[in-house]
């Protein structure tokens, strides 16, 4: 497995593998400074949600130690600064203010200990943070591969596994666990204009590992499917609604919808923590739009479209829940209806 | 309009414009041998099945002209081993054999006449496929249009507008016309992975029109649907079989499913040369499968997957014919049942 975000031997930086770098380059970045941290985030070189909340978890941890002092109230306050400027990094990312807010209310709880006890305690959270996530993956990695068997085609689109997560991975951990078991599968990843995720990450995640993966373009599932190439696609998602409709990287609506064409099964993969009951439907997700120069230019040599030309580049779809055979979590597998398989799993 | 194929003026070279250069320059490149055509053709530098066709008949009669003898049995033999050639330089386009064979049974047809004179007709021949070829577009643009209202949005896949044809194009032809008759659509044009035909080619032809265009990836043309934008898919083809199913670039069959599912007419438009009534169905019709470094290296800075990576690239995909609203030539709309409707129209 990659090893993409931990701490250093001593506890002093947090080492991550930088994500910008790949598949080129397998470079390894030691993040000690609040600052290294900062643009660690900022640049995308530790991406995906949980990778992002156990690197600020790991990240508060090591500033944590940084705070010279033995006053609480003085610790408590550079501790919330450093807080605050972690949690700019990328505002958007639930993860990151949650595996912050988490962090921080260790140092609340415990305001009648010593610091150098709190500081521990620290430790003693941030590693329970990625074992959690670590536990997650694996539940849901043996649940989605009770939906598959030895030599099955998969079809799977963006980037969902051990780079973006801990160990295994959400969509693409059944995979991982099945390879340890001796199990062979036949995967297809969607390049996933325009960041390219799967061509990035997914086909070298999977390669690395030493598991049979074909690189497609996106518009080349139709066929993959026709040819009787795939019997189940895994995605993973970013916010599922009560209602069971799914957000996640814009196009996995239309392999979806494929997949009900061609009579294939389409199966979402997720932590539990991105089950969103207080949103009925996709029609209350909002889908971020990103800028056109991701589609004319990023990545090339020279721009592929006229300057003058306008893109439409949604970051996102939402999968309608008429088109989704299961919804894989680290609880279990819900099946249609599911507005109440979800509420039975997941309300309080 | 762009003048996309030509022979020059003392008719010893074609000249077509570059379109692996667009949009980025508009260069013309001259044409006067053999491995010259072969590699225009097979390097894509001029595609669009028309546009090979024409190409392939300006090039195989530059080619005749330079057999230096009056022996009509050294000319034909000569002649054959041309066109066996340029023939080969891309196997699924069916325009390219078409125009070959033409070319060829003027050869036959004229085996009395002096070597000088069949040379004469074959170049008769080259411009008579052009020029039928431009009423062809005017045609099926009209035949087109009568599908569509002003201010209609409108979503091609891959590129078959003047660059692939002669003058109007196929696909996009109504778009055209209807722009010369003051009305304004609303396009949606998929960039069209690996090669970004309808980012580099489509996405540059109508906005160079004045036509109001959008650009937007392969896997977002679900959403586009899903958002009420699109009242009709206007896609070319390279071959149609008798029962109706149509082969076009690759990703249009996915275009096709996902339209279905949304409930917006889908259209095929092209010219009769492309209506295979030889074949029986879309089964029968070779997918030309292309490099790996098309979807891994080809525009890019650097390899976008690792170099160990298998990819499947195909270059085409087939469209059922159930999921055919209508198909478009010159000779009018047909409808399904195809098996009957292109019989009537088409056998002879």
């Amino acid at each position: 497995m990659i090893d993409n975000v931990r701490l250093n031997e001593n506890e002093t930086a947090v080492i991550i593998i930088d994500q910008t770098k790949l598949p080129g380059a397998e470079e390894y970045l030691t993040l000690g400074t609040a600052e290294d941290l900062y643009d660690a985030v900022f640049e995308l070189k530790v991406r995906g949600a949980p990778a992002i909340g156990i690197c600020a978890g790991f990240g508060i941890y090591v500033l944590a130690k940084t705070i010279d002092t033995e006053d609480y109230e003085e610790f408590a306050a550079q501790f919330k600064k450093y807080k605050d400027y972690l949690n700019s990094s990328r505002p958007t990312a639930v993860n990151l203010s949650w595996a912050l807010n988490r962090m921080e209310s260790v140092v609340e709880k415990n305001r009648s200990l010593p610091v150098a006890q709190i500081k521990a305690l620290l430790g003693k959270e941030c590693r329970a943070i990625q074992e959690e996530d670590r536990q997650m993956c694996r539940a849901i990695s043996e649940y989605g591969l009770s939906l598959i068997k030895d030599g099955d085609g998969i079809l799977t689109h963006c980037n969902a596994g051990p780079l973006a997560t801990s160990e295994y991975g959400t969509a693409l951990g059944p995979l991982f666990l099945g390879k340890e078991r001796g199990m062979e599968f036949h995967v297809f990843a969607d390049e996933t204009r325009p960041l390219l995720q799967g061509a990035r990450l997914t086909s070298y995640e999977l390669s690395r590992a030493g598991i049979d993966v074909t690189l497609i373009c996106d518009n080349m599932a139709s066929l993959v499917m026709k040819n009787g190439w795939i019997q189940a696609c895994f995605v993973g998602c970013d916010r599922v609604a009560a209602n069971g409709d799914a957000a996640n990287k814009i196009g996995t609506s239309g392999v979806a919808i494929l997949a009900k064409h061609y009579g294939i099964p389409f199966y979402v993969l997720g932590p539990s923590s991105t089950i969103d009951l207080s949103c009925k439907t996709g029609d209350d997700i909002v889908i971020e739009l990103r800028s056109p120069d991701e589609i004319k230019k990023k990545f090339y040599e020279k721009p592929m479209a006229p300057e003058a030309v306008r893109c439409y580049n949604p970051a996102f779809d939402v999968t309608d829940h008429t088109l989704i055979s299961g919804i894989v979590t680290e609880k279990g597998i819900c099946r249609a209806p599911y507005t109440e398989s979800l509420a039975a799993m997941f309300a309080r």
